[in-house]
């Protein structure tokens, strides 16, 4: 439980700094959605660099995805992704039935209007690591009922 | 290994991040010392809460520092605080002889200009899991050889 505790905190505050240092506005929104994106997007890449350092290489697309939702998603959220569907075509759904950096926030519909700012990191997260492997990709994601949430990677053909 | 990498990663982009949206310049650096420093505040207050959620009530301030030096280190590096000295007048030592966060940054003498803000961020993370457990205190931190690091804390007498 205290095991990704101070990834989770000083994820919060990274949230907060950048929320408190930006202006505000519509447009410095999306501006701070994309500095966490991008952040997410180094730390990612940085990560599946030290994952990957002593395995085996993929098979395929798949092989790849199901190393992110086993053993990525364990070092960062220390659980793996609850499901992994896919449509053979490129599209990917990763869902997390207790998507950890979500489980801090109520689950009130309220606060919904919160959740991008909590799951951006986490798209570049993705992004990041499945780049370092050589998937282009893009990543977005959607809350259903917190702390539930889906992402969803579309693969983009070189 | 890979199990404290997640926050490692996360820390450096902190430090990029904070360092690349400010200006530059000598006070610059000092206010961005300051951010980290508050940022690890922050979070060592959250994790400390956690921490001691079910631990038996403190004997003393020797007995708070042997916490923070075992769990409260162990939780956030993976590693216990290699050796604890005080004067018994308030003032504490604490070395870690191979410091996480300074384990990324070569040996050689030209990147100690950098060492203080790989520190910043402990050091206030020591200072706000102390201030939360009631022991108000002043934290620095230096670095003799790479990565083997010295906190100090001195105790504020209230």
């Amino acid at each position: 439980m205290a095991d990704e505790a101070p990834f989770q905190f000083l994820h919060n505050e990274v949230i907060q700094y950048i929320y408190k240092t930006a202006e505000s506005g519509e447009t410095e929104n999306g501006r701070n959605i994309t500095r966490l994106e991008n952040m997410g997007f180094r730390v990612g890449q940085g990560l599946i660099e030290r994952l990957t350092k002593d395995t085996a290489r993929f098979k395929d697309e798949l092989d790849i995805m199901k190393f992110i939702c086993k053993d990525f998603w364990t070092c960062v959220f220390k659980k793996q992704i609850d499901n992994l569907r896919t449509n053979h075509q490129g599209i990917y759904v990763l869902q997390d039935n207790k998507f950890r950096l979500l489980s801090q926030l109520s689950a009130g519909n309220q606060y919904m209007e919160h959740a991008p700012k909590y799951l951006a990191f986490s798209c570049g997260l993705v992004r990041g690591g499945l780049s370092n492997l050589g998937v282009k990709s893009i990543v977005t994601a959607e809350v259903s009922v917190m702390p539930a949430c889906k992402f969803q990677v579309m693969i983009q053909k070189m």
